[in-house]
């Protein structure tokens, strides 16, 4: 059987989600936890490759088993083998061939920023703070630019060599909830630090280094040192996997 | 001048409010930081004694300094000084002879129970869980019977020995959001672990274990033996203290 499998992490301990020699990964901590359940290894497939220290409320994995499991208590079993920052959260039997990263059609991300000078005791991990107040209407608007097909080579970090940059963004919306302004996007597919980039972007606009309208000559531009900085890791959370 | 101040903490790391030789607590933590921005040592007065583990996320201090402070700079001060699990979210100046624990009218306890047999891998400093089925209407029945004046001897630590156990609960409500069972109390004052024994009464009545009416009796019978469990520190935060 294949087995499809939803899990959410928090990634401030791991060195992103692929495997690397001598350094924790939720791949590799997802593996060994496997191997125990299976009784055998198997090919793990996960649904994108996620940076350093950025978190997921919903990543998706797959892989193929000769057992027959009971799914409903694969979450379960999974988690007493897992550290408490990698959680299970349901398991689906999918049809034969499907492939967790190949069968994606897009992908939601949201960034959170603190907008405040005062940091938050609980939840200090999961945000990138911003003293200076911040036009979140104008923010918004600035996103609307980034919605539909473009050529996102501004968006991308310059160590990245990749010829086609066309990517299909199909929502961008920024919102504030209390002290919290809060980015959301969906698209096809994401270049490297493409989500991060258009943050750092969206926080100019918002702080008034630039109207919203610029982020179209950014885009045209096609050069990265035209859009605003990569905001760090940890505000930016993989929040959906949509398939057919 | 008098300050009167509000933090919010994260009490993961610390043993409780009150200061203790050779262990990290709010009280010391504070006090630290405050010598260094007034320069001088000074009486601080706590709005309660929270436990150890216990959570605030509104807790009053007062202090008395000669200086004149500017207080809308003192919390960006006072932060620049204080780890990251204590903030100073503001300052006010208040009338000569204001005492943050003898002046407050009332206190809100909130305390979160995660209904669900899988742990949020981001918050899981800040609930309980329990894995089996709550019924929360029944759990806010039970609830209702702690409004009022009453003894609540039955919900007091057994090592506590205080004579006058009758406390004034104003409300009492239980809901859920998501899978969060959240529990909110207001009262006069409350008695040693009073808010995690009522809680570990309301999870017995949400299990089925007895009736809400057996509320009502066990507040009766007086005897700390007839309450449920006393549930654990972490779920449970100061959320409110109320002032004339």
């Amino acid at each position: 059987m294949v087995v499809s499998v939803k899990i959410a992490f928090d990634g401030t301990n791991y060195h992103g989600f692929q495997i690397q020699d001598d350094v924790p990964t939720i791949f590799g901590t997802f593996q060994e936890a496997l191997i125990k359940i299976l009784g055998h290894s198997t090919d793990i497939k996960g649904c994108s490759r996620t940076d350093r220290g950025v978190h997921a409320k919903c990543f998706i994995l797959s892989f193929e088993t000769h057992k027959n499991l009971n799914l409903s208590r694969f979450p379960l079993a999974m988690n007493a083998n897992l550290p408490i920052d990698i959680r299970v959260i349901e398991a689906n039997e999918v049809s034969e061939g499907f492939h967790a990263r190949y069968d994606a059609k897009g992908k939601e991300y949201t960034y959170y920023i603190l907008n405040s000078h005062i940091d938050d005791p609980f939840n200090n991990k999961y945000y990138y703070k911003v003293a200076s107040n911040l036009d979140v209407n104008k923010m918004n608007e600035a996103a609307q630019y980034y919605v539909g097909y473009h050529d996102f080579r501004s968006f991308m970090a310059q160590k990245s060599n990749i010829n086609d940059c066309h990517r299909t963004v199909y929502s961008a919306k920024v919102e504030k909830i209390d002290n919290m302004v809060i980015y959301k996007v969906s698209a096809d597919g994401y270049l490297y630090n493409m989500v991060r980039i258009m943050v750092g972007t969206l926080i100019n606009v918002g702080k008034g280094l630039y109207e919203p309208e610029k982020v179209k000559e950014i885009i045209l531009a096609e050069n990265r040192a035209e859009a605003g900085p990569t905001v760090p890791p940890q505000g930016l959370f993989l929040t959906n996997v949509f398939y057919d």
